[in-house]
């Protein structure tokens, strides 16, 4: 068996280094008495997170030696206090809180007071004078403890408070005197069997902080914010101090700069004559930290010294708790500063030019995630609306506008320079026109990986979607939600960043241009290896990344091309040609449209690389559905419509190019050996376009990179790359000089043989949505919508695979293709153009892979930049 | 530079172990004269397929060395035969013959007669005393020079030959006297530059036979038998033998045994006076090979003991080629001879009791894809029909029955006692129940993967599948085909071994039992150390399988049980439901049922371990299809119909339930997890049925395996155990002893976390089709029909992965997620349960990656206990 672990370590012994084993609350208050001395911060002792887990593991029984160890921990307490637990004259009181390794606010279990009982309840009424305090301090620990370590209800103890105060004819609990305070008790204590016995008291108190863990509560909090179960809480023992003792006294909470805006000055709230929960639970009218030089002077000084020196030792703002007792301040707690981006990025900056961080440090400090909060119009902080209904949050930023309901609408109306709002059950590639001009996007289904999510994000038009409390009636042309009714062309405002929906007629704030944030992004690019380059389809979008720092493209779609309006009849016509003739003929009209198409992309460009991927989606995209046609067909059956044939062959056309699965069928590199004259027109199109704008600008023509998709075998790749080079001889340029050929490594097959496809490619670029599609066979527009919330709730995933890219499997994949494409080419240039090229930790991940750069759509460009130097700074 | 390569061999210098280096012609010849000795071979050299890759890849030029070596090589003939080439008096002949690696008949070039010019052919008529003969031969080379050498069309050397008898007033060749040939051999060489020198006309001739390698004929041929390019031909030079000198002459094919029945009697056919080709090409009628005993008897004498010789020493039936030359017989071909899978399997068994063959090297000689012909009915092999269309041989047989275009129609007429074939554009799951009732499948679309195509294998139904020639309008019940037009109930005869289609009414030959064949299957089970189960969902499948020897239940559905037109409105019920409860009243109806169909699969199994895979595609192929859907809508609309809310809501149910992409979507474990309770139905019914039948025969109930479908996430198995176990615990048996739980590994990002679920898994099954659609990205319902054959054209691929397996991709993820998962739990069981249990080169690549079992359809369990033999021996 060997001499027990250590399970219990006195404040004095721990560190911030322990966070793991002594909780967030653990670590900081050890921390803090060791810089700021054991006067500053209330004694106490913490049982270890691994306590905790013994503790679950063995089915709730306390492992071997926690009991004795917590005696001697108490015993210790005692003496460096000079006061003894459940003492009849001069009790020791203690606090018994949780402290999980991450902050969990609120989730978890805390008891004040502990250590009053019938009789030193007398003593602490003797010492302190002050009967009603002694009275109250009781009252409140047997209602709280019998309501966290017992499980009573808390309307059980209002109800005996309210009836207390109707016999005393009193409004408020400050009314209650202490023979009130001690009717009320007695009361408390008939409803559970309260233990006399101080010590008694602490194991109970230790057992429930424990057990609160795995409370419903707690466990749904972990879900959301991806803690592991396995970590379990400590918990702390404190001497208790009190800020109610009277006008001395009083109990705040102070960052160590503005929480909102970053600015240098300390921020916070505080209360005389009250106890912390009386700050945070919003009862009273706080005052702002400043007064406190006013009531407390000593105690303010204090404070704004012990404020610097704790964020000079942590390196980050900090977010504090104190009380002040009879005016001695004590500190309780202390931890980095949660903070919006602007904040973030203005504390960043300032606490370089204080050399209070290195730059490294500095940007260490910053969660990339949230700063394109820093690019979108936001809802006016101060403006108060009603929410109606919410959504998830698939892409930031505030927008408000007339509903309309189709993308004709939207375009019409911005034509004539309206706001809308695109309201859409869900959306397909026919609504893009729509995304460009509706200011921003709502959608009854889906979820942040939907299309409309997507394209939203690409784009940068914040969206809420899956908002199922919309009732969407297309052919009304109206919106039903818990009893309003919205007609098209009413208001409706929306925030992307939190998912809310509102009528109210929300004034918006401009994004602020911040020269800390470029400041920031600066760094960011003096740091990191990756290059960073965007997803753009249109000049517009190309034009916006490049402001944003994209190094240039990394995935041009030809598709989004055809889908617009004025060329889908073109494209049809293309799809349903009978013929290879036919087809090179309406090809032959689409050409000079693509042409003008990569134009624009290319001058927005200039200088600067881009990547163009031919044709990807199957064809049966450009076309109508078949369930429409079916009824189509039997309308015109039915009404014996000359137009019948017509229809019926549409319809068997549309037949014949369907697919079961079209994700795993004719599109990709398939389409191109399938249908050479497509690919041709396209490297045409690419090559004339470079040609074009190197002629206009008077520069070096552009050098594009051709890619080629959804290669599975090289045979397909040397094929493709023949044909583009083929096109390339007939316009007279060299591969390798003028242009080069690459391909989409995005099916599993693919990265086992990525040393033969090497041999064809200049480049590879990951295309980690289909790779994580096929890896874990997942279809991305059925498993939001079906089953991923599940898969959530049952904790089978953490995230959305499609998010953050799933390591194991994924992952894995990209990186033997890196490797073994490597090895085969030592020069072959590697990107990724998924969606998880945006976000932080996929990109953390690429950054090890070893890939060359990432690309992701322009509004994620600065978190990407600011991803990438975190992950260089992260493998210091 | 060095020494230059040997790039040219003397027979005498070879053996049969160089066959790549030499080709098989070359090898076997160099083998032949090495144990008939040189009087019985005529003596020649070989110019290596070496030679032909370095003369490709030089873009037809000859290698350093190659013109020289020839030129010494003759001389060493010239030298050996005491004759030489264009010799004025008493000049070497000799044949220039193609000899690739493997056999390739017919599809590469040959130069008889070489060395004949306007002088040796005078000294050839004086040494032969025969001026026709020398005239003739004359005529002959100079016409297959120009054809091969010099590609001149046949047609023109035709024409003149007609012009000559007709201008002589003659009927045919032989009547041409040496006057005539002599004239017509002048008429020859006017058609091109004819070289008269002997060494120029051997140069020209092997660069000839090298350069028809990369003829269109000889790259069609390879693709179809999978023959790599890179392989090139070797080039034989040989001195000429004559069978046409007279009566004491001949040519002739001679087996070492009967070809067709394997029977020990050598078969084959001669004709006296005669050249090879004449044999070959059935202009004469041949006469038996027994005959010529009374001919030729010293020759028939020499070549019996001959082919008991080769047989002997190749240890294997002979396949070869003679010529008698003045009495005087010379061996000019040897080959393993081919043979359908009746003379194989006697063959075998017959060597093994003549002591010609040990058990292991007989068994060697069978080739298992052809051992299901012995399993079903053949068209009679001396019937005469006429071939109406050809489709694709998708399942072995032949089969003739009444044409009917629906399942219902098909279960009607079988319960008529009629026979019938169920013709369909394509089929799907609602069509089996007509596949059980029909004696044939034939479809006009989809391939060797298609439903139609797996179904019917999988029930050993014959199927020719993709007729593509077969117009099949079914509201009209008509078939047009070639101008030909089929009506419901007019009888069609199909081969489904052949692909053959026909209105004839061909007599059916049924199989024959064959002792030989239980034999070999004797000796393969005591070689082979792969178990061999089957994939059976019905009773009578199971009995099949376990007659053709199937050691258990790999794979049992448990969808095909929904889909009996019975279970349907029942099954619609369940996945209709609006809430938990009514899903589990549904379900509660269907649990009897389900309970009943593993009674009957456990019964037939008894003793066997027996495979349940819980429910696994999308619900919504229990449904009806959406543009149907819209259609009925659509009329009820206009109809006004009362029927039209009901199909407004079912329309909208299907709406809910489709998926863009099925194959990734909500099927599975996935179902599980939201739908517990089906899962849970389904288990019960398992437990229940396994004592059921447990009571009924007395003995031990059965110990089903349960598996779990489409596991990604450890988590997922993990949850699906815990609801197996638990309903376990409800029925009081006790999981690993009472039964098993395991589960499919069939995507990719199971393979690489393997490990992780073989700690929730009793057994592994890799599911090798998903695995092949999700590593590969191909829709196995698209694929085939839209761009398979594109592939195989462009020699993208060679095969269809479907059939067997991809190793460089899905056979990585099998071999990874082997290792992995058994490092984790060495006891793990492991399976494959994908079509390619069935396919015997996969079968093979199974055994080296150390699975435990194939499982198969039933009519494929004898292939693959022959092909799991042989791969044992194969590591040998």
């Amino acid at each position: 068996m060997g001499e027990p672990e250590q399970w219990v370590y006195d404040f004095a012994e721990g560190s911030r280094e322990m966070r793991d084993l002594l909780g967030g609350k653990g670590a900081n208050v050890a921390e803090m008495t060791r810089i700021l001395g054991a006067e500053r911060v209330p004694a106490g002792f913490t049982v270890t997170t691994e306590a905790c887990v013994a503790y679950m593991k063995a089915g709730g029984e306390e492992p071997d030696g926690m009991v004795e160890q917590v005696a001697e921990a108490l015993e210790r307490l005692e003496e460096a206090t000079g006061k003894t637990l459940g003492d009849d004259d001069d009790p020791l009181l203690v606090s018994v809180r949780s402290g999980a390794r991450e902050s969990m606010p609120g989730m978890l279990d805390t008891v004040l007071n502990l250590g009053l009982n019938d009789v030193s309840v007398e003593g602490l009424a003797a010492k302190t004078e002050n009967e009603r305090f002694a009275w109250d301090s009781y009252r409140r620990f047997v209602q709280m403890f019998g309501n966290v370590v017992h499980g009573i209800e808390g309307a059980r103890f209002e109800d005996a408070i309210k009836q207390v105060k109707a016999d005393r004819g009193v409004e408020t609990d400050v009314e209650l005197d202490a023979d009130a305070l001690r009717e009320l008790t007695a009361t408390f204590k008939d409803l559970y069997e309260f233990p006399q016995d101080p010590q008694e008291q602490l194991r109970q108190a230790i057992r429930a902080v424990f057990g609160s863990w795995t409370g419903r509560r707690a466990t749904e909090y972990r879900r959301i914010n991806r803690i592991p179960d396995e970590w379990g809480t400590a918990v702390n023992v404190q001497q208790m101090v009190f800020g109610n003792m009277g006008d001395s006294s009083g109990s705040g909470v102070a960052f160590s700069r503005d929480e909102v805006t970053g600015a240098p000055e300390p921020s916070g709230d505080f209360l005389v004559n009250a106890q912390g929960e009386d700050v945070v639970s919003g009862v009273r009218n706080t005052r702002d930290i400043a007064e406190l030089a006013d009531v407390l002077p000593e105690a303010h000084a204090q404070l704004m010294e012990i404020l610097r020196t704790l964020e000079r030792h942590y390196g980050d703002m900090q977010d504090t708790e104190f009380t002040v007792q009879e005016g001695q301040l004590f500190m309780l707690q202390t931890r980095n500063a949660k903070r919006p981006a602007q904040a973030a990025v203005r504390f960043a900056c300032d606490a370089v030019d204080e050399e209070l961080l290195s730059v490294e440090q500095a940007l260490r400090t910053i969660d990339p995630a949230a700063l394109d909060q820093l690019l979108h119009p936001t809802f006016d902080p101060k403006a108060e609306f009603e929410v109606l209904t919410r959504g998830v949050n698939a892409s930031p930023g505030a927008a408000k506008g007339e509903v309309v309901f189709t993308a004709e609408e939207a375009v019409a109306a911005a034509e004539e320079g309206r706001s809308v709002l695109l309201v859409r059950p869900y959306t397909e590639a026919e609504d893009v026109a729509g995304f460009h001009a509706a200011r921003g996007i709502l959608t009854s289904e889906g979820g942040k990986a939907s299309h409309a999510a997507l394209v939203a994000r690409g784009m940068g038009r914040p969206a809420v979607v899956g908002a199922s409390e919309l009732h969407i009636d297309l052919s009304a042309r109206r919106i039903t939600v818990n009893g309003s009714t919205i007609e098209a062309g009413d208001v409706v405002a929306i925030d992307g960043t939190t998912g809310r929906v509102t009528l109210d007629d929300v004034p918006l704030s401009d994004p602020e241009v911040s020269e800390h944030f470029d400041r920031v992004l600066g760094w960011a690019d003096g740091i990191r290896t990756l290059g960073i380059r965007t997803n753009a389809d249109a000049p517009g979008d190309a034009r916006k990344a490049r402001e944003l720092g994209a190094e240039g493209i990394g995935l041009c779609r030809t598709e989004h091309m055809f889908m617009a309006i004025d060329r889908q009849p073109k494209m049809r016509a293309m799809i349903m040609s009978d013929t290879t003739e036919e087809r090179r003929d309406a090809l032959a009209e689409l050409l000079p449209l693509q042409q003008e198409d990569f134009e624009g992309i290319f001058e927005a460009m200039t200088g600067l690389p881009v990547t163009i991927r031919l044709l990807d989606p199957p064809l049966h995209e450009f076309l109508p559905s078949l369930p429409d046609l079916a009824a189509d067909v039997e309308r015109a059956r039915i009404e014996e419509s000359y137009d019948l044939e017509r229809l019926e062959r549409l319809m068997s056309r549309v037949q014949d190019i369907s697919e079961e699965n079209p994700m795993l069928g004719t599109r990709g590199c398939r389409l191109g050996i399938l249908y050479p004259e497509i690919y041709e027109m396209q490297v045409r199109a690419i090559f004339r376009a470079a040609a074009a704008v190197g002629e206009r600008t008077g520069g070096e023509a552009p050098h594009p990179e051709i890619m080629i998709p959804l290669v599975d075998y090289e045979q397909e790749l040397e094929i493709m790359r023949a044909l583009v080079v083929g096109i390339g001889d007939e316009e007279g340029l060299t591969v390798g000089e003028d242009y080069t050929v690459g391909t989409m490594i995005e099916l599993p097959r693919a990265c086992f043989v990525a040393n033969r496809i090497a041999q064809h490619a200049d480049f590879f670029s990951f295309g980690t949505n289909d790779l994580t599609q096929t890896a874990l066979g997942f279809s991305r527009d059925d498993v939001e919508s079906k089953f991923l919330a599940r898969y959530l709730e049952r904790k089978i995933v953490d995230r959305s695979p499609f998010e953050t890219i799933d390591q194991p499997g994924v992952g894995w994949l990209v990186r033997l293709a890196s490797w073994v494409g490597r090895e085969a080419k030592p020069e072959l240039k590697l990107g990724i153009c998924g969606e998880h090229g945006g976000d932080p930790e996929s990109i953390a991940f690429f950054h090890m892979a070893g890939l060359d750069y990432v690309s992701c759509s322009p509004f994620r460009v600065p978190i990407a930049r600011v991803a990438a130097a975190q992950a260089v700074l992260a493998q210091k």
